[in-house]
């Protein structure tokens, strides 16, 4: 029988490929998404689409309202930046504690369904200079989880899996096209049009693309500017 | 000028008293409750009018929804149990991860106000076996915090105060009498009627009831079966 893992899962390029790895590991997904206010809802409904074609067992939504708290160019009327080197400066579209927030409900949610694994496609080299995707704070937010849950007590120990930690964007993208991933059916901009059309220019789209190149292969998602611009 | 700080903040007694610690130590509470599906909604109502009452300079109400992962009494419909004899057993009341989410939501608004200091009312004496409300588990999450945030980044470091950890009740209630607490306007029960009156029996009315009892104090709320039981 294969092991319950909760994935964090947006739909985006980079959770997609998390989840098929964690299929290929053996684990059967347990995808949870949030709906946090995010300006890009686009997100949100081709993750509902996509979920079961990624191969998650159940999907979750949870709404979670960190717009009430501002500071982020995701949830509020700040501008995505467009065309910005990306650099090790953290940028206005980092949503304050989102990984802990989001962990934390993977945690919940884990120790309902008696999971002992979470997985989160953070990344630490082709990276926005988010804090919480440092591997020191997955270290660390797994050393908490630990000592947080009934499960913790009763001995059982729970994982952090970050299986794209160490890797670029292109092998990122080469290890989902090995694993058969669809990546017409995820989305990475922060901006895209109400049709679903990536921006090409915002640090994700550029991100993507990036890798997409590296990889010597073919983004087949749809671009404002054309395809693959 | 005083220093913001997050309080968790539901309206019971304990989070109540840990609100007036913080203003007693020169802190500028912002406090924090959550919707999160609890079958004591009352708790939410008074917490909304006490807050201003209780010092808060600011109050918010996060919508959460744990209720979809279900797994405790206190958010969907398994019992509440009475006159259960309060031991080490972690009871069907406990919310899975509950403190792990709501001190990530704390941190987050932390973040988005400046504020390098949360308080959490937990107590590791006179409370009911969960996991999360461990010295260990406080102290992990404060290291997780600490390397999770902008801030961190920064290098500003981030702490999770909880005043109340080595307080029996008796000692929580002496405590607010000195800082003037009107207890009137706090609820504890898990189980009160649509009016708000307390049960007496659950595992909360309990503790407090003891608590009031040892500390040689009147508790001036109302209970189901008559003032003080």
């Amino acid at each position: 029988m294969n092991k319950k893992a909760v994935v964090l899962y947006s739909g985006g390029l980079d959770s997609t490929t998390c989840l098929a790895i964690a299929r290929s590991e053996g684990f059967e997904p347990y995808a949870l998404s949030f709906d946090y206010g995010q300006r890009h809802r686009y997100e949100l409904q081709l993750a509902r689409t996509a979920a079961p074609h990624a191969g998650a067992v159940e999907h979750r939504i949870v709404q979670i309202d960190l717009r009430q708290f501002g500071g982020s160019a995701l949830t509020t009327d700040l501008a995505v930046p467009r065309d910005r080197s990306v650099d090790s400066e953290i940028p206005v579209t980092y949503v304050p504690a989102r990984n802990t927030v989001f962990l934390s409900f993977a945690l919940a949610w884990a120790e309902v369904i008696g999971a002992a694994d979470i997985f989160i496609g953070v990344n630490a080299r082709d990276y926005s200079g988010y804090p919480d995707c440092r591997p020191e704070f997955i270290a660390a937010f797994e050393a908490m989880a630990n000592l947080a849950t009934r499960a913790a007590v009763a001995g059982a120990s729970l994982r952090i899996h970050a299986p794209l930690q160490y890797l670029t964007k292109a092998q990122i993208v080469r290890r989902g096209l090995e694993l058969n991933v669809d990546y017409a059916l995820t989305l990475s901009c922060y901006d895209p049009t109400p049709q679903g059309l990536s921006c090409g220019h915002c640090d994700s789209c550029q991100l993507r693309l990036k890798g997409f190149a590296e990889a010597g292969a073919v983004d087949p998602i749809f671009y404002v500017d054309g395809e693959n611009l």
